[in-house]
């Protein structure tokens, strides 16, 4: 594949020497790759997508944001220039109004920084927070670009079970007992309380409260991850742990992507004065700021009140397709278990226990066209053998009982075999 | 300023007991700390900006990416989603063709790597290869956010000096020996060839096969910033140490920021395959992919042959700009010595000795509202107290002479009464 740029018997570095330490704690991403695939294999025929947690670009209004954007290059001079590092002052503050209008926190842009994504916000978190030895306590599974780049720092992931309701709490409590006991440093908890990724499950208010408790009774940060807050399709109650906080103790971690379109990178990170501080010099020269044009065009979203338009067409859609992917599931795998979420974009489904969610990722493109994300790297503990996480927002509705039938017809066919 | 989120007497976490020991290594950025005051002032009254290195927003086309990036949204639905992590294919492929047409550089899609700026690239290099203790050689003084960056990983930066024909490749070999002999481990050498900044020098051809030689001498890495590549007012040989190699001893970092735009947040990495593999694993979890829409419209520029319209438009503009700027300096403070730039972006004058350059520029922006950044962060070994980086680019012509009229005001009142 890759071209020969240099000739036999030329001298050429060996670059394994050049190498810091941190590479042994560097994974290639069950997403990232898969989309890459995807993205190769796009170019010669159709694929069903199951795989990275997007938005169905149908429900994005593309027509709306093309003439904003445009109206924005045009009026906006200073959209081809840098912002700040913190972010274009008016976004911040309309993030503040965000966050008390959507999220029942009362903040303010001093208390924001606007990054890459939630990913980045969650880099930056690690960069200023963690080294070697440390120790992370997180759901298990947990979301796993989160959890590889925090090992890229050196850092033991420690992973609490998870229920219908959320991370156990009384086993997280034992867990950092335990970890104490044993004489280890930990620093954070790390939680997705609504529409976790890759479970689909969102903690219970009781959870919520408890997990705050504990944090407080242990003087731990919580780096709380909000990226499904949005999209929730019953009636419960997901106030933010940020909202239930009286300590200042988390870390709020923002994204846009999962209602306004993960492409266009716009995420933030809402704390303390003094984990800000920190983080703004941390930034300042990691990429010195996030991409002007979609920070003003998430902007203009805001101040349109546009968000709520696209969310609650979002919910509709979203939930629509959470059923038909679980019906398509009773349907043709009624044998297996699988989580049936009441936010978020994910189902993880429990294939047959011979099967491995690696090969039968690969194996699914490569057959059957449909792409899904095995879960195995979401384990902390290397359990999830045979688990796969499914997204249901991306394809198209028409499409999800096919491509779940795909996935059965692999199923049969690999574990057909064995019974014979 | 910020306000009060909690009650006095309430418990609240002891941060600092939080934070990583990489804090002791991160200092505020002097250019994005000037970029945010800048912000801040620019609300109340107008500020003549000789600070960032940007382009003029009135020498870029923000009709033509209006229009172009209004028909990327209706037609490219993948616009809002995720891209692999490397980069749109058919971007990493036009950059492939860019860096043949522009760069006399024969490589593939396969060895790029899009990035959030070239920032982001200099982070991830610095990521895969350096550790506390190792050693980088760079030109004297050095681009500022790299080496701020790079001191994140606990790594010492050591500075040769320049002449008016770039980094002096002699010193290079001697301070390579001399840090050889002292058992410290160097791994890369960084230059800035082009236009180099702060400096805006630009090194001469002798010196980059000079600096080749050294490098496969000593057997190290090269990282090439090449940002100000595209910005040259005279007749002079400006290839790349990259089209130079024979030994794929290169790390080309590329950036689209100084000739389209430095909101978009567009560059890349370029490097041999075992580079690259690495630095997909490094970045896929720290932010996804750069921001699609800005690498839809790039690609766009580059598929209509738009960069040379624009890049051609912008030597024009700054090389009168710079014109003017050398022009106001031999006439307001024709006493003090600056660079004289054939490339870049980036003029250096130096104050008269007692002036901290520091101080100066914060005065200034306060009294006079003009901004320039203070050079002596740039220094890898705390020299240059007194030396004041210009960015010629982005101010109005017309203001140009203003503003230098103002420095010299000021560089009077402070000078004055110690003359007195």
């Amino acid at each position: 594949m890759v071209k020969v740029f240099w000739c036999v018997g030329m001298p050429r570095p060996d670059f394994m020497k050049f190498f810091s330490s941190r590479i042994n704690y560097m994974y290639p991403s069950p997403i990232r790759e898969m989309v890459a695939k995807i993205a190769y294999k796009s170019r010669i025929k159709p694929v069903i997508s199951f795989a990275a947690g997007e938005p169905d670009p149908d429900v994005l209004p593309r027509d709306i944001y093309a003439s904003m954007v445009s109206d924005i290059f045009v009026r906006e001079n200073r959209i081809v220039n840098y912002s700040p590092a913190e972010g274009v002052l008016d976004l911040r503050e309309a993030i503040a109004g965000f966050m008390k209008s959507h999220e029942y926190v009362d903040t303010s842009y001093e208390r924001i920084i606007v990054t890459v994504g939630g990913s980045q916000a969650l880099d930056i978190i690690a960069r200023i927070m963690l080294e070697p030895g440390d120790v992370v306590v997180t759901e298990n599974p947990s979301y796993v670009n989160t959890l590889l780049c925090w090992k890229h720092y050196g850092v033991r992931i420690v992973g609490v079970p998870m229920d219908d309701n959320g991370m156990i709490t009384e086993k997280l409590e034992e867990t950092l007992k335990k970890l104490r006991e044993e004489g280890r440093l930990v620093k954070l908890i790390y939680s997705i309380p609504t529409g976790q990724n890759p479970s689909g499950i969102t903690m219970s208010m009781d959870r919520r409260k408890h997990l705050l408790e504990i944090a407080s009774k242990y003087d731990l940060i919580v780096v709380e991850d909000t990226a499904y807050n949005h999209l929730v399709y019953e009636e419960v109650d997901v106030k933010p742990l940020r909202a239930l906080d009286k300590e200042d103790r988390i870390i709020y971690v923002g994204s846009f992507s999962k209602v306004l379109g993960t492409g266009l990178r716009i995420g933030w990170l809402e704390a303390s004065p003094e984990v800000i501080e920190k983080i703004r010099y941390s930034k300042q020269p990691m990429d010195m700021c996030a991409p002007v044009p979609c920070q003003y065009l998430v902007l203009e979203v805001l101040k349109r009140g546009l968000f709520d338009e696209i969310k609650a067409k979002a919910i509709k859609a979203y939930k629509e397709k959470r059923d038909l992917m679980m019906a398509a599931l009773d349907k043709y795998l009624p044998q297996l278990k699988h989580t049936r979420p009441v936010a978020g974009m994910f189902i993880l489904l429990w294939l047959p226990e011979e099967l491995n969610a690696i090969e039968f990722a690969d194996k699914l493109l490569e057959k059957y066209d449909v792409a899904v994300i095995p879960a195995t790297p979401f384990y902390t503990n290397g359990s999830g053998k045979n688990v796969i996480r499914m997204n249901f927002s991306m394809a198209k509705p028409e499409l999800i009982d096919d491509g779940v039938n795909r996935i059965a017809k692999l199923v049969k066919e690999l574990v057909a075999p064995a019974v014979a």
